[in-house]
């Protein structure tokens, strides 16, 4: 790979420091880098040739991943976070981790979520899960849900949402979904909070397209924690996979079991 | 009792409607009466001797039932939602219902919560449940929960609740808790889709106070689906019950098994 | 196909009635057919040419599907249960969907499940679940899983699961499980009633081999609802995907969606 | 008080040596003692003024519990167990908290169960819950709840349980029930891994009555973890508290919040 783009919030000053470090180390062995800041507006250059790394925590990660899957390019995440759920990368093995993925990079592929929302012809991804939920405090949207175009349950709920094998140990976990081995070719349908409504996830084929209806109600589309659209009674969002993968670089392995005996540590602390 | 208030929403023109249509057969009565509507800003005049009637669903009822409760005056419901999981009576015998509940009224006794946002000293209503839940869509809170000052468990959660035994069957619910005899003195300390944490309600005596505190970021506070106040990360809520009940006039019986029932066929159709 | 085998339990009484009726009505067409009592010890004789006929609710479905399976042959279920989650036929149109089932079939493949009990080098059927669960009342069973000689969680329950799609909507739902469409090629990780450790479903591809050992203390081992074994504490269970299919003849549609909204009216008569 | 009556189960060699010990080191003291191996078929001699000592985990605890609060005696927990879940003391504290008790003991009264079986006169003790279950694996039981007479939900599921705010954190909580602060006058009732219906715990006041009705299959009646009696299908069981409460000793506080945090420590090791 020609080139190496960092992408870090500019409120994780550790990040930012750690970018400009490992860009002067990158540099001394003949490889190019150079920083994306996440709030910034602009676009920043990227190709197939660009290994993107990701310095933070999961948020951090999702965006970077976002911009790779775009142009095509491997991710490669470096885990600062706290939590750090999705994936961990000791610092001071970071350079190695670099070098190796611009070399001979092992890849896991990913499935991502391809979002419309209303008639819009635009789509957005999503890698974890887009949800469809109220879009004020204190009510619940009334969601319906469709699968391939059959007409499945009818939710009154804080939410309801669509998540990716990757996003199963994320909100979807919190709302009560199963843990999916990342690997696997599915879709979850999981409601957030339901009242008085069978309250289970429902796993179909990732070759479904799955449409969510706002009844009644305006309700909010959120994408990996991001708010990209409004739908106003009886609007829906079609959600189906993207056409491509994410690329994750994975020097290390991802043992599901490990993270999950992890979590559960880290989650009471 | 001297005065009978109408409380309505006015976007429910069936229930605005039905305050005229009750108004005048009370009148003929000798039964004086005027309608609220619960958008106005201005305070309606009630006294000990008003009975507060509640036309509408579930909102409209807490909405009633905090007015009646500042003035130490009963409320009566009368439910026109479609969901009526908190009280149903059939339109027809409305005015019947009203004269029995000022004359000679069958009176429940509820509990309600009283709640202190951060240093203020002024507290706020809530029959069902107050919320300390996510400012923002797609970000967790981290929220601390103490009783009596002794620290409990740390949330990282879309919310945590503090719930009556009346709310019990309302939003609790939809977040997994237990349903509880209303009559019973405890209150529900309940999380919303908590991530890797106990996720099982806590269940405490209605004696004690319960602190929610945000960790490390904004939080909004909504007391029976009404945003009351934001907290800056640090701050706290303190939940204690009420000093006076919440007084519900009951001709009817309450019979929480009949109502869990309906609410189960109602829920899914 | 040559031959129709019906298959009932014998304390059905109408089912067994229906038998003779339906035998009689395929005789006038030149069909041949026989009824196996499933309480019967002695072995039916069937061949891949022979069609299986339940006629039954869940349980007798489950016998007839394993008879099937042993001899390549196609099941019919015909439906006479309450509750008939699985799948329903109205009664007046059996004979019509037999006659089509040996003529022109529309078959679905349901992934089924290998359970070998310690180093026994027999094999059981299952093609709703098996579970490893406390051989005791009032006792948990400690039961560490491992999925690819990779060790994941250790439960402490009345017991742990490993369930097919098909099994997705029975035990594996009560359990907490998510519901999963049945053509996915996965299976499903699920414990009943554990204390204080992770809840959740773990889903994994069916191409993996799922170990689950008995701790400390003897566990029995149950297939479809009947008990095929006792593990002593320290042996294993382990669980793949049979090589072949369970053949389902399917003249109807089996939509997931509609048996859904089906189960939860009923569930709650 | 005037005797120690030392309680464990021979299969703990630990417990019964730490008994002999204890015995030894109090016959110093002047107080006499004595050891029951709770498998004895035997009653031992206990009188109010007895100090009851459990020597072991939980199942000890409840055994001893019981014995106890048939003759009014106090128990003390003196847990020797892995989980603890209950109480923990630490093993050379344990004459000196003998001590405390005999002379000048902090109490805590715990409410218990009384259970009565069919139409059968006598009734059966449980300190943590009674359960309804099914006699055989791999079937389903369906029960019918009722409160103070008042028809609540049937269940078809492994078992329906009536728990004690004490036994909120044993199998109330695996089965998905809250915790509930062990001063509270209130039962719970649970379902275990319900078919399709409601799941939630119900909780009652301990003035009511709770009676389940085993429908249409024969179910086992298991109190504290031992079974105590079978159910022929139409047969009831009817749950009230005790009259008299456990009175256990609490030389050491008993923090809820603690154990909370404690347990998920521990459940997951």
């Amino acid at each position: 790979m020609s080139h190496v783009l960092f992408t870090a919030f500019s409120n994780r000053p550790d990040a930012v420091e750690l970018a400009h470090e490992l860009s002067g180390q990158l540099s001394d062995r003949g490889v190019q880098s150079s920083l994306h800041l996440l709030e910034s507006p602009s676009e920043p250059s990227i190709s197939a040739e660009t290994l993107v790394v990701s310095l933070g925590g999961d948020g951090t990660f999702l965006k970077a991943a976002s911009l790779a899957h775009r142009a095509g390019a491997y991710v490669l995440p470096v885990n600062l976070g706290r939590m750090g759920f999705l994936l961990t990368v000791p610092r001071e093995e970071v350079v190695g981790d670099i070098e190796r993925a611009t070399a001979n990079p092992t890849v896991i592929e990913r499935i991502a979520l391809d979002v419309r929302i209303g008639s819009s012809t635009t789509t957005h991804f999503a890698l974890n899960e887009v949800v469809v939920e109220r879009a004020h405090s204190g009510r619940m949207v009334r969601v319906t849900s469709f699968v391939d175009d059959v007409e499945y349950l009818t939710y009154s709920a804080d939410g309801v949402m669509v998540a990716t094998p990757t996003g199963s140990t994320g909100y979807n976990f919190s709302a009560g979904g199963p843990v999916v081995d990342s690997s696997l070719p599915v879709l979850l349908l999981t409601p957030i909070a339901p009242h008085f409504t069978i309250d289970r996830t429902i796993v179909v084929s990732d070759e479904k397209v799955v449409r969510l209806t706002a009844k009644d109600k305006e309700a909010a589309v959120v994408a990996d924690g991001q708010t990209i659209g409004v739908l106003a009674p009886g609007d829906s969002i079609e959600v189906r996979r993207a056409v491509a993968p994410v690329k994750v670089v994975a020097n290390r392995s991802f043992d599901l079991s490990y993270r999950l005996r992890e979590g559960l540590q880290e989650g009471h602390a």
